[in-house]
């Protein structure tokens, strides 16, 4: 891109900044706001599934202490489409934060069964907008335009400000053969392009992908030879959300004369939702349920589950492992897994591959088979966006920081100044005006925010540290009753410990570690504090154990005083 | 393949097993004991290092109980190759199983350093072989056969029996260009074939990949070009016993005027046995110390290190995190990360490179850059081995179960008889004799042995169960000071809780959950068991806390008497 094509710098007057609560050096809980003057607009508010090491966590939300400080000026919540990484954290949000949210037909139907079930439907001011329709937000309009994703109704963002227009891309590929609606509105980005486009956010999911990602409609064409030669019952598990495989599917089953149990409950929920905003359009009859699988032979059954990554309590999951109370398997079925394995359910997924073999299933999955298509852009579709739309500034947005990093490169090699683009992480806060682009020197809480059980922690790190260390080596307890007045041991110690060591092996270990505490005490003053006692055992404890078993159990010492 | 092609029945009189002991629907610890008649041979004997569910463990091993009831009758352990994953379990089997080992002399150059660690050098006895070598071990000769792979000095084996032949061909590729040795011995292999096979066991990792794999030389290849663009220092991980990919990158650091620094303990010491033996030439003083860094501008630096799985405290780990003692990342550094990561460590390796990006290294992996080829042959080389060996009977072996099943599918493609060829799991025993091959009702013991700290467990479970219960809510701990004689409580119930809840949201909870106790115990018989009022405040409390915090800690409710 020359100099020549793109963007004059931002006009106006004040300040632009952008800044990324989640979704940018990370996968998932997409949020980034974006602040003009008065007026901050949010775009998406996601969640992501915890990391291996975050312990017990169910989810994992953005922060939004900046937003909260600043809530009077936040005008709304601007959704881009309806997957879990760009919409769950609402329902954790809007309590806190009650702004009206905007978003397409079918991202709000996906949005509003979530808030009923958490109770919020009738507190949240919800707008359906249509791709091409503009919201004016305080100084800040913004137009949806149609895209293509692994999700119906998807859309980039146009959100033009005092300085200039930014155009965000939302999660997209340029799907030029769609099975839901129309090919991305390629014609209005050029067009923006030609406007002048200030700043071009972008989705970098696939960044490392060579060329282009294959249309939606391969699948379909990769199902059919499937579905022509198995002889007998076929289960396909997919995203839940990813209403146009499942059009597909609903599609090949009835040409292959199969009817379609739906099986999972998010499944189940998601295809009522696109049915009744016609997203979704399943011929009379075709779709069946459970008790009706008996009256049908093997070979005019198609079973559509939830599972594709392998979660431990998901349909596929326990279909494969012989526990599920619908859907047992039997010889000659056949299982498509329609779906990549996210980075970090490799072994989930692996293993219930492994669990379908070990049953007798023939299997077809993406990584041998043409039964999946991303929804994101590879890099020729990438460059392709970045030429169209021309813009000044450039910040990639949407996944781990080796994806911004090698999108950063790409932008750079289709000529935007290196100085004009900016990979970031979470928290950076980045300013537009009429000077140029920087990172500024300040940053926003973007940490993890925990959801545990009931609980919203921000702080969960003490937590999280102590169930990494009981997960190590367990848990070793120590009590001990002294009489105050004498300081005279005359209960205990007794030793209860938990996931530290074999019970076969704890006997005599036990019985000298209880000699040793006896020992320990001996030393200390009869008048000190119990938490003199308490360091004392801790730590003389802990060397005994790690000498005798190199482990390091937590050690926790309680003294009672009678 | 057709029958004409195939060998005879088995002959001779007797009985042959086979019995998995690691290795076989899984991946690592390989272990498979060959029985004839009253001789017991072993075929490797590596660990595996644990996955992500066995919380705390360091390593896991085969369980031997199979072999020790047998042990009068086995006459050794024969190693194909030097990889962790087959000689690693022996420190902990030599101990308990004191038999001769034989292998080549790299592998045993390998083995013996680990020996030395564990203090049992000087009590085992090794033989060192070479390829063509055949060893007579009770009525079973055992023939080493050269073949590559991505460590030298690897071989298949040919186990001539009364019943037949076994060919194993251990872990390998067919590289007709290997960096170190010959290419594989295939007239040999074909030979046996002329000869009559009974029984091919053959490695399964790489049964899901098309064509054959890249010969190791291609990474040179790949090298080349990086090097003679990298303005800056050059960094490669790589695995510490890939000593053919060692020497490409110590060859390519010497074409281009670069010179070499090693940082990583497991690689240091396999550089020096490698060189040593003769299996790694290095010119002098192309390797350097540490200290000689200053002395010499980044364009002439190489530093090899451990760390391409992005394993917690390997170098490249914490040199990607600025956490290393020796190796600080410079701007204008370029990372070579010359391995493919390992199923289940991709989460870890991502997070490397992520770490790279951010300190601004240029970063080349095998995802997207030819610096890695695989060690293991792909569908067209495993066809291959079968229609030279034309074996009579097919087990494979080496991979999960998916990798099995597939490695099925393909030698019945080749015309093996399906009722020929079986896959199996750990402990499931083959049986063959003059009528044919098939799996016995019988089981060997064949479930994980966990190496954790000083213990070797073969029944970890109750521990490992606590431990995930703990890593997932953590533990709360009650105790009580009871009076035998009036069952009054005299002191507490205190409470004390790690890794269930942060601590600032614990003080009314618990002064709730204190009344809550003593309420539960108030309703108890005073002369009752200490364990039924153990059972009663865990279930009341438990019941309690769900319903306040939807979280399940484990709960040890701990009642000492005055």
């Amino acid at each position: 891109m020359t100099d020549g094509l793109s963007a004059p710098p931002a006009v106006g007057g004040g300040r632009l900044s952008l800044v990324p609560l989640g979704g940018v050096g990370e996968i998932g809980r997409n949020l980034m706001a974006v602040e003009c003057n008065d007026d901050i607009v949010v775009v998406d508010a996601g969640l992501m599934f915890p990391e291996q090491e975050m312990l017990g966590i169910d989810l994992v939300i953005p922060d939004i202490t900046w937003l909260l400080d600043r809530a009077q000026r936040v005008r709304g919540i601007v959704l881009t489409h309806g997957h879990e990484d760009h919409i769950g954290g609402l329902p954790y949000i809007l309590p806190r934060l009650p702004v009206p949210v905007y978003g397409t037909s079918l991202t709000l139907g996906f949005l509003r069964s979530k808030l009923k079930e958490h109770g919020l439907l009738d507190a949240t001011e919800t707008h359906v907008v249509r791709p091409g329709d503009t919201v004016q937000l305080g100084g800040i309009a913004v137009e949806w335009i149609h895209t293509t994703h692994s999700i119906p109704d998807a859309c980039a963002l146009a959100l033009h400000t005092a300085l200039g227009t930014i155009v965000h891309s939302g999660d997209f590929k340029l799907d030029h053969t769609p099975i839901n609606g129309e090919p991305p509105n390629l014609a209005r980005l050029a067009r923006l392009g030609d406007e002048g486009v200030l700043l071009l956010l972008s989705d970098s999911t696939n960044a490392e992908s060579e060329g282009i990602t294959p249309s939606e409609r391969t699948v379909g064409e990769g199902l059919s030879p499937i579905f022509s030669s198995s002889p007998g019952r076929i289960l396909m598990a997919t995203f839940a959300s990813n209403i146009s495989r499942l059009q597909q599917a609903f599609d090949c089953a009835e040409a292959h004369g199969r009817r379609s149990l739906v099986v999972g409950r998010s499944m189940l929920n998601n295809v009522t939702t696109a049915q009744e905003l016609g997203f979704l359009r399943v011929a009379g009859g075709s779709l069946i349920w459970p008790r009706q699988l008996d009256g049908l032979t093997p070979d005019k059954v198609l079973i559509v589950c939830t599972g594709a990554q392998g979660e431990p309590l998901s349909a596929l999951t326990r279909i494969a492992a012989g526990e599920h109370p619908i859907v047992q398997l039997q010889r000659g079925d056949t299982v498509i897994i329609s779906a990549n394995p996210i980075p970090g359910n490799e072994e989930l997924v692996h293993r219930t591959i492994n669990n379908l073999y070990r049953q007798g299933s023939r299997v077809f999955h993406s990584s041998r088979h043409k039964v999946h298509a991303s929804g994101h852009a590879s890099r020729e579709e990438l460059k392709l966006l970045m030429t169209l739309v021309r813009p000044r500034y450039f910040v990639p947005v949407h996944g781990e920081y080796r994806h911004l990093a090698i999108h950063s490169e790409l932008a750079k090699a289709v000529g935007i100044p290196a100085e004009r683009v900016l990979p970031i992480d979470n928290g950076t806060i980045i300013e537009v005006d009429a000077e140029g682009i920087r990172r500024t020197t300040l940053r926003a809480p973007a940490g993890y925010v925990y959801v545990d059980g009931l609980e919203i922690e921000e702080a969960g790190d003490v937590v999280l540290r102590d169930r990494r260390h009981l997960a190590q080596d367990g848990v070793l307890i120590v009590v001990l009753t002294v009489e105050r007045s004498t300081g005279m041991v005359v209960g205990g110690p007794d030793l209860v410990s938990r996931g530290f060591i074999d019970e076969s092996s704890t006997e005599s270990l036990f019985d000298e570690a209880r000699a040793h505490v006896l020992e320990l005490v001996s030393r200390l003053r009869p008048d000190s504090e119990w938490s003199v006692w308490q360091a004392a055992i801790h730590e003389g404890l802990a060397r005994f154990l790690y000498r005798r078993t190199h482990r390091r159990p937590m050690i926790l010492p309680v003294i009672t005083e009678v």
